[in-house]
């Protein structure tokens, strides 16, 4: 229940305020050369306090492999990790240890487990999704061809009007909102910062794009491509929707106007199928977007309750992020990365 | 890959002109005393020719249980059930062995598989999911006390712009398309005809309220409530998009609205939430919708190519569902018992 | 847990003495030819009634599949199949509702289900080895280079004192005890023959030889390849032991003796190890042996007890086998290729 | 394939010369007070360097817990735990870069993996065993009734011609040996020194006894109780056997003197049957035996070959120990322990 995956697998453990969150990655083949850089690229791009519009908390994010890797190539045997959690200041959060937060995940935890480590969230942190960082890391690793670019298309009702197919993805990065269209981008910075000076969070949306896949990756029944893209991306903390190819807006086409017709190479003319079809790659761009809610914690005094049913009132302290998606876009990209370097290593089992 | 579920599991077979399609059923207790009536009644809800608006293909869609079931309760054991198909006019289909339909899956199964059983769809006929049923209406028996319903919220363009609670659950199966609003359901029913005379086919939505949920149901990191049902739903054929709670329309919200204020008793003011935070239920009602995308068969010449990269001309034969909304709410329900049930008997080993 | 094998997989259905046994291969690959006679053979192996000492109950054992082959060869979707069982007279079976037979699974049935299916043992008869078998064959499609030879080699207390690399394999079948040394084979079936006419039943051994296996199949830690083997095998009901390579004798030997010194080209010159190192194959024959018990049911009257804790006189009816040994040996060959196929497809996913 | 367990689950990392072994532990349930003692205690018997007779190498083997547990009790969220590799002297190991040493993984390795982490074995060693013992104290918390204990029944030749109902399992610990034994311990001790002056090692046997179980334990096809353990066990470097009940012995005997008859209570008079009936627990003690092989390091000269198929001579370095019995036991423990606790809280889901 904590594993992802089916032959490339990551499984998690940690707590945001206990002495490290990790994992450990199976399935890797052998003899891939690790770049070390580029899983703490990834890491640097989903950690807190990377730019004006993200929390001003500070964590190093810093991988440890403890195993699986030998001079600097995979062994093929499961590759433990580590991320010691450097700023966890437990004193912080005493004052909500019988507390319920509104919204988060304070009261479902005690209904499950009566005993919960209530310091940040515990293991509902989203501290936890470094770990998926790495493990998405390492997956591209396996499917270097594979191109898989996140990028923020909404911040509260603002939305780019765009395809992805009309933006130059290599500008993603070079805002700190990560939406490549540049004034775009300026004006989800003001939204979020606006947000910010209230005291409040807003939500958004991230679409990704998955380039030069090969056809036949994807399962026919139960664990069809888009399927396990939505499990996947459906565990990221605020997540509340899943659309790929047409989405919701597919729903209201006819069957005449949706097809997707073939040219001679097998390629479609247009791409309502997002790049799937019966569950499996076509080939073409597979993309899909998430709703992200806004997150649960605010600047504002809210009343709630605590475990005794007593009314409380509630003020966050602590530094928080008004808007997750842009600091989420690595996380997508990562369980992107994981699930189509699975659904690669499976296809192999695939032919005899 | 054929499976879903951890504890509740179905693991299912077969094509569409194959002898039978079917499945094993693992992890029900024993002792649970089978109704018949309703895993056949539920059949006949998703089977074909069941009313003016769906395909008229008669098929009996009779489940024959083979094992796991002594003396009408369950022994514990695995049930192994199946259903015949006896509309498999396979000579209707020959003209496909070699073509490529636009949206559906004969390109992708090629590349993937080189050899595939071209007759209806073969796996990726969304007759498959005639087994989905069955696991589902035995699922329930599980959970009796979870109430599950699924209805039409939208054909094409037309959409029912009430939330669930302001509809009478009890009328759904009152109209053929299963809209318990039944002045939208006549809309949606005219919309549907003048699509199938027209040749073509329409996309809709599907809502769904999970009621009376225990809280504590749901894993923390990678097998959030939410998660195992969008990794159900979007397993559906045609199925583009999930949201739960609120949904897309929540990346819109502020937090200090979107939060769910506590009363006293650990209910809700607002649910946002859809009833699941943190991952885990918390008591009240969960709901989702989904997208479907029209289905790709249309009563109108298509060009297309073959596995040899010629163009070809296609003309649909034989009877389709010009809408599949309405025969794929009974499959949503069904999906949504299976999770149910699978995480309530999870819940049993989380207690010490 | 109905379920053997990670990439290759059978799930099994079925009790004795309901419609019909079967089950679900997972993960064949696709355009594989189907050998239905091979399949057929190894079912008419395992099958009551084949010979003057083995039960004279007739069941006909044969397989019908349902999916997943389409024009005589595989398409890479899972092949439903089963076994109707013909030969259930259940009435036979009613004086042991409420009895306790002892050694047999009746007792801990009830403890365990509660309610259970008492004819012919429900699902805990040997019965269930059948859709083994047809797992088997089909494992044998996927690996047809590797060479799995099984044989009985003792029976009660005589053992054939030979190694396997002395015996003529090939002759295995031509004694209905399915021994490749005739002389030993003769003097089994005299003991098998007795023991029949004291009403009673003797436990006996077989060995397993697996060749042509290529070196490097096995996992490093919790998936070795000896303990997979012995997994599959601890499950055919009456086995109680299982000991490779060495075995129990190497239990008593030094490590100067029973390290096996290299040749240059990588083969070994002693095998103590059976094929297997640190859980991989090193490419010499893996070779393993299985203790059976006596079978349970007896022709004499024994005391019981019955579900009240009331005490009872048991007298066997039916035609039972006094030795199951010989017709475990298709069995235990099924179990070995389904490990095999299992490994095989897995290792196509460790490399890059 | 490095996770081990259905409810109570260990994935394990790591190899003996890398930073840190270690795994993460599922499905342990929330509210549990962890016994550090118990666990500590547990790892100090498989540690080396604990007695005259294991090796005199020092490895402090103490356990670090990264989460999962709170204020000393468990949160029902996955324990990630690792040991320090404090000795890894890794200089000492260059010499073996190339080398296959006889009866090692080396080959293996170089054949699945082409690149291998050689120091010390690497993933092979039997330091990977210390994670499973961490595993198995934190089951015994979970089913602190059943009652587990395993002893050295046997060292080369010698064997304890007693069986365990005639020891008295509290003497255990007081030999070096872990053999209850004295008089047969004093001459197990005896011969291992006298195999260590010879610079050889030497093979031995174990009996684990686990008492008080409770009924039902166990499933009927694919996961029998025997079949889980003899999973477990022969993943334990150096087994080479596992005989449950009966075992070898029991293929000897006629079913007339095997069955074990009942008593009124559902207990039986003998227990050929080894506590498990069909697959499943019947509350008599389970006791079960196995072989282990001499280790493969020896202190003599051997001729060996390289990666490149020259002839080689190797002089074994280094603290080995000449018998691993002793220092298995522990393991034996901590396997049967997950084994067991795995089961019972499977089993919680088996009722409606």
């Amino acid at each position: 229940m904590n594993t992802f995956g089916r032959i490339y697998r990551i499984t998690s453990f940690g707590e945001s305020h206990g002495p490290a969150i990790g994992g450990i990655i199976e399935g890797i083949p052998s003899g891939i050369t690790i770049d070390y850089n580029k899983v703490q690229t990834a890491l640097n791009r989903r950690r807190p306090g990377q730019s004006k519009i993200s929390t001003q908390r500070k964590e190093l994010d810093k991988v440890q492999f403890l195993s699986g890797i030998f001079e600097g190539k995979t062994t093929g045997t499961p590759i433990g990790f580590l991320i010691e959690n450097t700023n966890n200041k437990s004193g912080d959060y005493s004052h909500l240890r019988h507390a319920y937060r509104p919204s988060h995940a304070d009261f479902t935890y005690d209904q499950k487990y009566a005993h919960r480590d209530y310091r940040g969230g515990g293991r509902s942190s989203a501290r936890t999704t470094a770990s998926i960082v790495v493990a998405g890391a390492l997956a591209q690793h396996i499917i270097p061809e594979i191109k898989i670019s996140a990028y923020v298309n909404a911040v509260g009702g603002l939305k780019l009007n765009k395809d992805y197919s009309q933006l130059n993805l290599s500008l993603i990065e070079q805002t700190p909102v990560r939406c490549p269209d540049l004034t775009m981008a300026q004006q989800f910075v003001d939204l979020i910062e606006n947000t910010k000076k209230n005291g409040d969070s807003i939500g958004g949306q991230i679409t990704c794009v998955v380039q030069n896949v090969p056809a036949g990756l994807g399962e026919p029944v139960f664990d069809k491509l888009q399927a396990r893209l939505a499990y996947a991306m459906m565990n990221i903390p605020a997540v509340k929707g899943f659309e790929y190819g047409s989405g919701f807006k597919g729903s209201e086409m006819t069957g005449s106007r949706h097809n997707d017709i073939f040219n001679p190479d097998g390629s479609t003319k247009t791409n309502f199928s997002g790049g799937i079809q019966g569950g499996i790659s076509n080939g073409m761009d597979i993309y899909f977007k998430l709703a992200f809610k806004p997150v649960a914690t605010i600047m504002q005094a809210q009343r709630s309750i605590d475990n005794k049913t007593n009314i409380i009132q509630l003020e966050a302290k602590g530094r928080h992020d008004p808007c997750v998606v842009p600091r989420a876009v690595p996380i997508v990209e990562a369980l992107a990365s994981i699930v189509m370097a699975d659904f690669f290593l499976l296809q192999k089992t695939n032919k005899s």
